[in-house]
């Protein structure tokens, strides 16, 4: 049996997870795979974090592990877009193959990157960049490659769902949930990446990118996090139905431009992913032929990145045992660019906070008619005349730039008072 | 860009599927897969069946398929286990790629087929045979490789949650559910190999063998259908905090055999396995790395099936292309067996026809305790004393055998009236 050398960049939470499980399921992962893989070198500025018994050589330069003979998978798990980089490049030139839970290098990259992979024949394994455990990437690049992609909706980051999760359980407010999110770590210190949706959208680029087979750019986005959502808009969501999560939604128009964007979203309570709850991830994804699928599981961690990590090791021995080189990115000749910002089309959950005065409804009302904007329900909590109340709407369909400019001249009213809250809703029919 | 041959044997409901998406998708699939795939022969007896324009030569004679020299994939969606096995036979005999939806061949013959398909170093591609269009044998044999399997739970028969669904919505009983699901395709004229259990056993074989190592034989199996659940039973449940479904359940125990079982079980409404409803399908896999997983989506039809179909014809012509040959189904040597039925252990609704008379429970109660068994919970509808009411239990986990002699005493009690109702509970903990 052949055999197969792996070096490990950045050693962490997932690095010593993966060398965890390497050890503890080395047999079976070899018996399931048929070639042999043994990890050689972990190049780590904190030695004192790798597992013992790793059997690896430590050192604290990359270079090392990239250069070294014996190594044939690269696996990188540093994290950031500089020197994971440079890390990926250097392997991929080298011929080696390249195993990344790295979302922002790929999301920033990763066009870069797979043409250097297939101009030096090597392949890059991804499958822990996006929902963790979940082998959403293979389902998606493999299991339903007959299938045109309708949509894919997912809830893709861990902390953001834990957060909202216990909004919407316990009636609290952000604030103080994050604060416990920290304590408890399943938020980072510095939560901005995150709670802004950042992270969500890394993987919704190469979510998006899998389905319609260009590299969609950052920039052609519409990305918002979860900061602004209030207990208030939790409350008011489950008194029309629904919960409140962030969500990345992709979809493609009728002129097969793809629209793709992360937003905290209104979700039906019947509605399977309004189930999905804590850490867990999940992704919603559409196909022509298929119909309607879902894929659960625990999104990050260590043991769930291993998960994946591992798996991807394995397919790329397996991959080079075989010579079957380059995996290449499939291109999807029909679908063609991005759906600008301004065209996206969505619901919408509007929270004014307004005059509690009659005529208000039908002064508001107006605005939304005047810009052709289909109103679908009203609520309003009581209140006592002349005071500031909140009315809060749910909107039909309606192209992102007509409801700014209905928002806005709604905001111009007297009796209207800003801050406005809005969030949009998928109903997913 | 090197072209692949592909011949049909059968060509029903999931064979016009698979030629209707493959001509509508042909181009993506192209793309994507980076190979040519052309339908060359079909083999059918009802050639008015054949969608029109699909480019292929009808024959009435399968062979003339396997024996096709400009065949390299051969597409069984026959059904059955004798002309179906000659098909795969010759098939990987003459070193072609096997593609193939039939779950009752695999679960009975496939030990011989993937040592036939070894020694002709031919692969066999078997994604269609469980749960449609889910990804879930790649997910298992691929995705997770990494993980030790520690449970696999799924509704995995479309047309059993489809009846134990709307019996659940409606209150309704299984005979009209049943005579309804007939008159509207969900189930077959013939309808015991779907509501005896039978085809998701054969599933569920499928299913251990690849998280397992080796192949479960349909006789080591606990199997029990769905025909005896009534209306009665959904109500209870429900009252307790449970739904019905029939599930296959997958386990080892801590001696590394595994129990495979298939049968009506009380899931709780809270578990996310109690939401899929209809002709969905859905497995829960527990890996020791990635935690808990689940898999959603339709479990049958033509266009679900044909989605499966397609993948595994556009994965063979991709390994056909990079000559990567045969893929062979993993063993796993630590696991060792199968648990046998008397030894197998679950938790039990019981519903007995009492006497409504003071002392009952405690005789009932006094079986079960010198049995060892515990009574978690016990639910009885008020009656008239003297006359014969239900009494409903949930017990503690306990062995078949255990829960078969205390079940047999307790029917011979005078105050019990035969028959039992017996559903088996888990609870996912």
């Amino acid at each position: 049996m052949k055999t197969f050398g792996i070096g490990l960049v950045g050693c962490g939470v997932v690095g010593g997870g993966v060398v965890r499980h390497l050890q503890a399921n080395h047999d079976l992962l070899t018996e399931r795979s048929g070639v042999g893989m043994e990890l050689r070198v972990i190049a780590t500025l904190e030695p004192k974090k790798v597992p013992e018994n790793s059997g690896a050589r430590l050192t604290g330069n990359w270079r090392e592990v990239v250069d070294d003979p014996t190594v044939d998978i690269v696996v990188e798990l540093m994290g950031g877009t500089t020197i994971a980089r440079e890390v990926a490049e250097a392997a991929l030139r080298a011929g080696k193959s390249l195993v990344t839970a790295n979302k922002a290098l790929l999301a920033h990259c990763g066009e870069e990157l797979f043409a250097l992979a297939e101009k030096h024949h090597a392949s890059i394994y991804f499958e822990a960049s996006v929902a963790g455990g979940i082998p959403i990437i293979k389902a998606l690049r493999e299991g339903l490659r007959a299938n045109r992609i309708l949509s894919i909706h997912g809830i893709i980051n861990g902390t953001c769902n834990y957060i909202l999760s216990r909004m919407a359980d316990e009636g609290s407010d952000y604030a103080g949930v994050l604060a416990e999110a920290k304590r408890l770590g399943y938020a980072e210190a510095n939560e901005a990446l995150d709670v802004d949706g950042i992270d969500a959208a890394h993987k919704a680029v190469i979510l998006a990118s899998l389905a319609y087979g260009f590299w969609v750019k950052m920039d052609q986005l519409y990305v918002e996090g979860i900061r602004k959502v209030s207990s208030l808009d939790m409350a008011f969501a489950r008194k029309l139905g629904y919960t409140i999560k962030l969500l990345a939604h992709i979809r493609p128009d009728e002129h097969n431009a793809v629209a793709v964007r992360v937003n905290p979203t209104l979700v039906p309570l019947s509605h399977v992913l309004a189930s999905v709850s804590g850490v867990y991830n999940a992704v919603a994804v559409e196909g022509d032929v298929v119909g309607r699928t879902l894929f659960y599981g625990r999104g990050a961690g260590a043991d769930a990145t291993a998960s994946a990590v591992l798996g991807d090791i394995s397919e790329a021995a397996i991959d080079r045992n075989h010579g079957s080189g380059f995996r290449r990115l499939a291109s999807n000749t029909c679908y063609s660019g991005t759906v600008p910002v301004q065209e996206m089309m969505s619901r919408f959950y509007v929270r004014l906070n307004v005059t509690d005065r009659p005529g208000v409804l039908a002064r508001v009302a107006d605005v939304f008619g005047r810009h052709r904007i289909g109103i679908s329900s009203v609520f309003q909590p009581e209140g006592h005349e002349g005071e500031s109340v909140p009315l809060v709407m749910l909107l039909d369909d309606a192209r992102e730039s007509d409801f700014s400019s209905a928002l806005e001249e709604i905001e111009n009213l007297d009796v209207v008072r800003r801050p406005s809250q809005v969030i949009r809703v998928e109903d997913f029919s």
